[in-house]
């Protein structure tokens, strides 16, 4: 089978030609476990850092050996796990960028095809989907007449993070998104009722004007300074989710994630960092509940599409470099083979 | 009467030759308001960021006229307030450098002298204390079991906080402190578990030692480095109080204040800001339930004393220096004149 790798270590942002694809063996069924068809492929921003080993301590893959990481949905063509057959539809975190994977017992979810589109478990429903309920109702708890801001909202994390607020009653949404595109798609798909364009000039005039109460919760994605320019506009007393730092992801350079303490006090802020690992377990509540949204049409999603495993290096290249509007997905395989 | 006030303004750590005693007329008595003589003068840190005009916004005193700023313990003289009379006790955070003190209305609060020595309300019963149980029961939520590590622990806020911690069923404190002397102030006299003089050598690895379970809780005084330290030696899901940032009251340099996000997120911490400000509100509240302590010998306090008003600029450089041990109060005048 086919399975793309990296051609050696790297120290910078991925680029297409990292990646190079090998053959290799289709993988044996783990005790407990399951080998799946990978049907979708997600591409996200964290690999981006993991890859250089940057990335909670997890170690990058080996080159010229290991699958690129990347969370999948398949379909299981081989099971050792109770209560799996093969033909079951399953999510995994750790698939990667191949045409089998072979999943440890206890590292797949088993996926309902009848409760939204299969592909929707990458994306809304998916980790990104996951880390921005996570963040809005658990970290943030947004409630009635919140006014909450939120960056990269373009992005799979921060346009559905915006949309759960709308749902669990915030009164008013605002984006940050970087160019026209994004912003339409931040406040047409997404239904916030703005989004300030970070790549116009005067955009923090804007950021300010958009929000005259001032934001009572902000969702970070970016970088430690846009955190520091949202509690700018932000009320005293915000809350605000540490989520992500996609600059840093995205950037060779050393990344100083400073956040002005004295400016944090000033604003009483109450700050929280979110791993979205912690929230693996509450995942298919989630995804029940997000199916439902989705269902009567209060949830969208974007997708960045690409078909075929070889569109994967290009793709995630184009992620590295935020060109990306919606979530990018590779169709590795059909849904029905 | 004398008031010392700043001779001109000032851009750097103030020192005792900063301030100068001129006299002024004593003060009229305000709308609503009273005059109180001065018996206790404290001098707390900020004040040294204040004169500075860096602390909230607040404007320093103007030179050769306004008295430094420092709250007080005195009895009235004057009032022209409702329910209060001459001879009463009062408190009040804007009293002055002075021997005589005009206090607006809704700035000061009465005090029941058979509550507790009138000196504590500089104190424990004070602003500091005030602080230390704000962020204690009200932002980190101290509860059994927690493990608290707090900085500048020797000082007045620090070693209440520490106090407070364990009064609500903290099952360990652990301070930080400069030298032997703070430290034998902070295990003996304010019964912490552990204290590590952070001059000492190796200081870093004593804390880790100190903390093999990892902080549950941690109170920052000191700076956004000392912050991080502290996160460091912390389990995930810490509850961070950001309450002062010494530091940078005692140091002219440009402080960075920087906290890391890469830090927090991967920690899960929860980072609250602190404002006393906030909390003036339940004063009485705190004070009643804290002078119970204290007579049940449950909440130790120090002082560093010095006799007349003329001593405030040297005692106050000492604090400066992070010299004093124990809170810095000045006595004006006699309880009974």
């Amino acid at each position: 089978m086919k399975l793309y790798t990296l051609k050696t270590e790297i120290d910078a942002v991925p680029v297409a030609d990292d990646f190079i694809a090998i053959e290799a063996p289709r993988p044996d069924c783990p005790d407990g476990g399951i080998v799946a068809r990978v049907i979708y492929l997600s591409l996200d921003p964290y690999v981006g850092s993991r890859l250089r080993g940057r990335h909670m301590g997890e170690a990058p893959p080996k080159p010229m050996e290991g699958a690129i990481p990347g969370a999948i949905v398949g379909q299981v063509v081989k099971s050792r796990a109770a209560g799996v057959s093969e033909g079951d539809f399953v999510h995994a975190m750790e698939g990667g960028w191949q045409e089998f994977a072979a999943i440890p017992a206890g590292h797949f979810r088993k996926l309902d095809p009848k409760s939204a589109p299969l592909r929707a478990h990458i994306g809304v429903l998916g980790m990104p989907g996951l880390t921005a309920w996570a963040g809005i109702t658990q970290l943030a708890k947004v409630m009635a007449g919140d006014v909450v801001l939120i960056d990269a909202a373009a992005g799979a994390v921060g346009g559905t993070a915006g949309q759960i607020a709308r749902i669990k009653g915030a009164s008013k949404a605002v984006g940050i998104a970087g160019g026209p595109e994004k912003c339409r798609l931040v406040t047409e798909t997404y239904g916030f009722d703005a989004c300030i364009d970070y790549k116009a000039e005067g955009w923090q005039a804007a950021l300010k004007e958009a929000l005259p109460e001032g934001a009572s919760v902000f969702f970070e994605n970016v970088s430690a300074e846009m955190a520091m320019t949202a509690l700018s506009v932000s009320q005293t007393y915000v809350r605000g989710v540490l989520c992500g730092l996609a600059d840093a992801y995205q950037s060779s350079g050393p990344a100083p994630h400073a956040l002005n303490a004295g400016a944090i006090i000033g604003k009483r802020a109450q700050l929280r960092g979110l791993v979205v690992y912690d929230f693996y377990s509450r995942w298919d509540e989630y995804a029940a509940e997000a199916a439902a949204w989705i269902r009567d049409g209060k949830l969208a999603f974007a997708e960045d599409h690409a078909d075929g495993l070889d569109q994967a290096p290009a793709l995630f290249a184009k992620l590295m470099r935020g060109a990306n509007v919606g979530k990018p997905i590779i169709t590795v395989s059909e849904e029905q083979a």
